[in-house]
C-alpha cells in the first residue's frame, strides 16, 4: 500500500494545506484505478489524519460530494457529475455535439471521437462506440497527444500560431516507428492538413490504430476536433466528406447557440 | 490548523466546518441557467463577502474546480468533469452502458435514454438524439418523476417493495390528464409492468411524449432503466424486443465487469 500513497502524494505537505485544499484533496485520491475508498485508504493517499478525513469526508457527503455505500466505502458523488455536466467546455459541448457525432457514427459506422485542447494535450470528451465496434483504447477524459493523432493534429493545426509555436518548441514524444519527431516535418504536415482540412493518423501514437479528424471552427477559432477512429489498417478517407460535414454542422450549431459566451442560449 | 489534531469524536469547529461549505457552496451557484458568473455575481448569489468569495475562488481555480475567462468570469472547471466521469452510477454507467444504447438507437432511430432513481425521483444520465430527431425536451441531469414516466416506472416496477411502498404513500403529482395519481391504480400498472418485462408511458408527464422503458437489473437489483421515446403519438411496442434486449445485454455486461464493486473491472 506504501507505494500508492507515494505515488498519489505529489501535493504540498498536508499541514501547510488550507482547509479548503485539505477538502478538495480527498476528492482528487480517486481514479479509474480506485473509484472506490474506505477511510483509512483516503487517509493514506492524502496523508491527511484519519480524523481529518474523517470530518472532511463527512461535509463532503453531507454536500453529495462523496457517496458511501454499505461497506463504508466512499466514492465520487452525483453532484460532481451534475456539475462536471455543467462545465461549458465539457459537459455543454458534449451534449449539443452528441447528435452530430450520432449522425456521422450512423454514415461511417465506425468509432467517432470528439477532443478538446487542454493544456498542451488533446483530451477526449466523448467517445461512440458500437457493441461489434473493434476494441477502443481511448477512454473518456484521457490525454493524448497532440502531434501523433488525428484529432490532435486537427487541433494543431487549425490554432493560433503562437500556441503552435509553443507545441512545435517542446519535445516531440515518439510513441511508435511512425510517430513524427521532427518538428519541421510535423511544421509541413501541420500545413497539409490545413490544405485538405482534415488531418489523417496512421498508427503514430498506437500501433495499428488509424483515424481522420477534422477541426471544429467556431467564428474561426477551433474549439473542438471530430475523429473517426479504427483499428484494422483500413483506409478512412471516404469518410472525409461526411466528417467535414459533421464537424462544419457542429461549428455553426455552436455559433448560433453563442457557445460559452454569457449570451448562451439553452 | 487546530483541526487536524482533533479527534474523530470531536465536534468539528463551526470555522472550519464553514470554510469547507463556504468553498462548496461556490460551486453550487452555477446552473444552466448560470453557467458563468463574475466573483459580485458569486458573491451576490452565494451571501459571500467580496474579499472571501475573491479568496476562496483563487483556491477553487487553483485546483481546476474553476475556469476564469479573459473577462474574469468563472465557470465550472475541467477537473469536475474528469471527477464526474469517474463517478460510478453516472460516469461509469453511462459509459459501460453506451454501446448498448447506441445500438439500441441504430434500430429504432428514435430517442434512447438511459436514467437511475436518485433519491425518490429518476434522472437522466444519457439521452442520444440525432439531428432530425424530434426536440427532446429531456435534458441529462435533469429529474423527472417516478410515477409519470416510462423510464421511472420502469426502475419503480422492479425496485424493492419498502421503496415503492414509500413512493405509493407520497403525494403523487398530477402532471398531464393522463397522468395517474390514484396509488391503487399506479400499483396495479406497475404489477402489468413487472408482467410485460417493460412500461409504457403516453403523456403522464408531457403532453404529447409517448415511451416504453425496461429495467437494467444486476444480479436481480433494478440499477437503472432504458427508454425509447418519441413525440408524435406513435406506437413503440414494435421496438419492445430491441429495447429488453438491450437492458439485458447491458445488465450482463455489469454484472460480468463486477460494475459499482470494489473488484470492478476496467
Amino acid at each position: 500500500m506504501t507505494d500508492v500513497v507515494l505515488a498519489s502524494n505529489d501535493a504540498p505537505t498536508p499541514a501547510t494545506r488550507s482547509v479548503t485544499a485539505r477538502a478538495l484533496s480527498i476528492l482528487g485520491v480517486f481514479s479509474m484505478e480506485r473509484p472506490s475508498m474506505t477511510l483509512s485508504e483516503i487517509s493514506r493517499a492524502t496523508g491527511l489524519p484519519v480524523a481529518t478525513v474523517y470530518r472532511l469526508a463527512g461535509e463532503l457527503e453531507e454536500g453529495r460530494f462523496l457517496d458511501r455505500d454499505e461497506d463504508g466505502r466512499y466514492s465520487l458523488g452525483l453532484y460532481l457529475w451534475e456539475m462536471g455536466m455543467l462545465t461549458p467546455v465539457h459537459g455543454r459541448l458534449r451534449e449539443i455535439a452528441m447528435p452530430f457525432l450520432l449522425n456521422l457514427q450512423y454514415t461511417c459506422r465506425e468509432t467517432v471521437q470528439l477532443a478538446v485542447i487542454d493544456g498542451v494535450d488533446a483530451i477526449y470528451i466523448e467517445k461512440l462506440s458500437m457493441v461489434e465496434s473493434a476494441p477502443v483504447q481511448s477512454r473518456i477524459g484521457a490525454r493524448i497527444p497532440l502531434h501523433a493523432t488525428g484529432v490532435g493534429k486537427a487541433l494543431l493545426a487549425f490554432s493560433d500560431p503562437t500556441f503552435v509555436d509553443t507545441v512545435l518548441g517542446m519535445p516531440l514524444t515518439r510513441y511508435t516507428d511512425d510517430t513524427t519527431t521532427s518538428r519541421h516535418v510535423l511544421a509541413k504536415h501541420l500545413a497539409q492538413v490545413v490544405e485538405d482540412g482534415f488531418a489523417r493518423s496512421r498508427q503514430e501514437y498506437l500501433i495499428g490504430s488509424t483515424s481522420i479528424a477534422a477541426p471544429v471552427l467556431v467564428n474561426g477559432v477551433v474549439k473542438a476536433s471530430i475523429g473517426i477512429v479504427n483499428y484494422e489498417d483500413t483506409d478512412l478517407d471516404e469518410w472525409a466528406p461526411a466528417l467535414l460535414h459533421a464537424s462544419k454542422a457542429l461549428g455553426t450549431r455552436l455559433e448560433e447557440l453563442r457557445w460559452g459566451t454569457k449570451e448562451e442560449k439553452k
